[in-house]
């Protein structure tokens, strides 16, 4: 009566198979999907927490406190999660790699979201240590349009956003191009940018940095500025890698 | 009669190899356990005398002299110490690469020892060059929570700390993400996280760079805080690398 | 009948053949000559866009806004285009790269057009982006001799050109000493050269980045002495190469 | 009567095969001891030149110009020689690297008569290019004992040396720990100590370049202090990794 001992042998050995066909599928799912979002959440609460906090707790440097905190602190989380998540830390940069081939779409709305809540979590952060007072005169490091012309606050926020999408295009998604030195490049790149034009518009260039200060210092004068001008950035650096400065199979034209 | 000369060979030879045996003990011994201990002694000497120095020695650079002169001395001597004996320099540092799978148990307390005598060192070391007038306005590189508020200047070092201990853990630990870059990222965050907490705790993140100065300078106030702070923010890192972050190996969910 | 039938199928094979020649022709054409010089202009407008921009918004850093943004901005972008141009940038660079064996002839007069033109169109950007107040009040980041003698202005062009072209001769182009590091070690060159001459000349380096803004803001004072100190220089450097420093390959004496 | 014939062909081969191996014999003394020495001098005469004139032309920046000039340059000059000379560009680092079985000992006194030559062609040229009056009212770069008490002075330059001549040796020379990194590595190791000791001794670490501006400046005040401290610094780390930190190969003992 061997034939009800085999089965039950090959009933537990299916279940045993099916629990890990589970448990298998869940690892999958973790760490495709559930791993990379919480990678952009707590990347984006770190990157926003350190530059929020340099701008609160700046004294008197001009643009040399904040210029390198972004760019080191930037550069090295990338260097840090990019095997988990790219580590984007900025919608317009998740859409521009998105835009260039570099991730999936299914992945981009939970990016921007997951960003959006580390930007605003991050701000809290800063909020947290920081006296009320010095919070309250520096904004909570909340991005202010400096110059009266917002139309050339928008157009450096357009050339700074298209720099910095250009760096990340190339230098991390472009076969022909793309290094593993990308996350210096990219952090050296904003603090370049800071540097360029910190005191027409602050030299944002990333919509969570910008979103997260705003919801917890409650500012949002010309808010929009920081969406509109990033956005339009990385579209412009999409169409011209997708046009001229792609490799053959990331460029439409030509190849 | 070849017994004897026989008998007599063997023992040379045996005694040959027992002496060798010793030897090359000795030489294992020196180099898996003394040698470490040295490099870590040696190193977080070197470290705290060239930080300690640096803000006894600063020019009213506001924080950039320190958290330059901090975060280069410290990638630079782990690039160079790191293939003796990991490059901690920070009893947290090697708490928490103990705790994410990175070094042996049994050198856990003679690192720690070795960090803090080597940080008492340098910080003598700077009291040797410095003139006493300019070491003790400033304290001799001790730590002095600027703001009131103790409970703002610990939540300060927790999250400074929670971000060295993870792009340590993350960049040098962790199979998935490490990289070649870790001693220079490691440097670079803590130039970052200085900017980014300096006015509030002084950004130690290292209780060796703490107790080194303030054993030197006799200066305890608030001491404790430069030990709470960055032993929390150890944890809190190793926790989430164990729990979210860490690959197959180092999680212990859902691998 | 399969003889219609036959030369009907080759004839439509030789058709598509001479199709796909042709248009693998112009996909070499592109490639080859028209992308190069697209990246060296574009390259050049972000180039001096950001490098105009940090000097047109400097805030009272002396020489540290300047030297570190066309520093950091230079390596960034020489790492990103250099699979596609070389990451010239900068006609003396060209010249220097061409007289050391490092580019085609027939390239070098349509590059440092596209610089000349990228220069203009970058200070031109510049321009649209800062107010014109602090535009004028800074020339628009045009190169002003700061000396009053200008043999001494134009020895310091020739001595920090000398400097670069040496950096990207032996770092780029020369088998024995090239390296992967060279777009960083050519981009910390120029931030080290700003601080050794910036008060001198200003530390330009670079024909490109002084036509641009010199068109832009119509300033032409002294503007020869950034053509004959960048290209003296570069033909010292050349010089030196091809008689001493070069290797095998390379040098002209004693191979 | 093919003999004569033969006779004059092997004739004929055997004074090319000489021609061929003095040839063959120049080229080899060229690149193994005039070629280093030449790049000795001119990385020297470079590193110098852009030193003093960081010192001369800094604009109120504290020790942050000097600090970052020195140490870049010196990193890019190494990073670009090295291949040729080891890129010492010092004669403390030259000894340090000989004690340690880094160079051979003919070569040490031409390299130390190089590098003093290449310091003072370098002071030289600062000179030529700044005005007199900036160039006197700095000394030209040369160094002066800030603080009234030389001992200390000569302690922060033995422990200086000491922290460079370790990152040198441990990071170029001795096999377990030597790294592709080390040119950064030690540039921004003398960044670290300039903004360590730069108030005390200010920074020199390397006699060649205490001499140059020493000699065309005439400024000879404590000039021994920079003479002392490197060397002494230099020896301590030879003992130290050649005792304590070598590996099997370079400790002698315990190997």
């Amino acid at each position: 009566m061997s034939g009800p001992e085999t089965k039950t042998e090959v009933f537990t050995i299916t279940e045993v198979a099916e629990e890990r066909s589970i448990s298998s599928r869940n690892k999958r799912l973790y760490e495709q999907y559930v791993q990379p979002c919480l990678a952009e959440l707590f990347g984006t609460t770190l990157f926003v927490f350190v530059g929020c906090s340099s701008v609160v707790g700046d004294v008197g440097s001009g643009l040399i406190q904040p210029a390198l905190t972004h760019g080191l602190a930037l550069g090295v989380l990338i260097m840090v999660f990019g095997q988990i998540s790219g580590g984007h830390f900025n919608p317009v940069v998740s859409l521009s790699i998105y835009l260039c081939g570099g991730m999936k779409l299914r992945l981009l709305v939970p990016y921007i979201v997951s960003q959006m809540a580390g930007g605003t979590i991050g701000a809290g952060l800063t909020k947290a240590v920081y006296p009320p007072k010095s919070y309250e005169s520096s904004l909570g490091g909340a991005f202010v349009p400096f110059a009266a012309e917002l139309g050339r606050v928008t157009v450096a926020e357009v050339m700074l956003t298209l720099i910095l999408t250009m760096v990340v295009c190339m230098g991390a998604v472009n076969r022909q191009t793309r290094t593993a030195m990308a996350p210096f490049c990219i952090g050296l790149t904003v603090t370049a940018n800071i540097f360029a034009g910190g005191v027409l518009s602050g030299g944002c260039m990333n919509p969570a940095r910008a979103f997260g200060p705003a919801v917890v210092a409650n500012h949002w004068q010309h808010h929009w500025v920081y969406w509109v001008g990033p956005t339009s950035g990385a579209l412009i650096t999409t169409s011209l890698i997708r046009l001229l400065f792609g490799d053959q199979k990331t460029r439409i034209l030509l190849r």
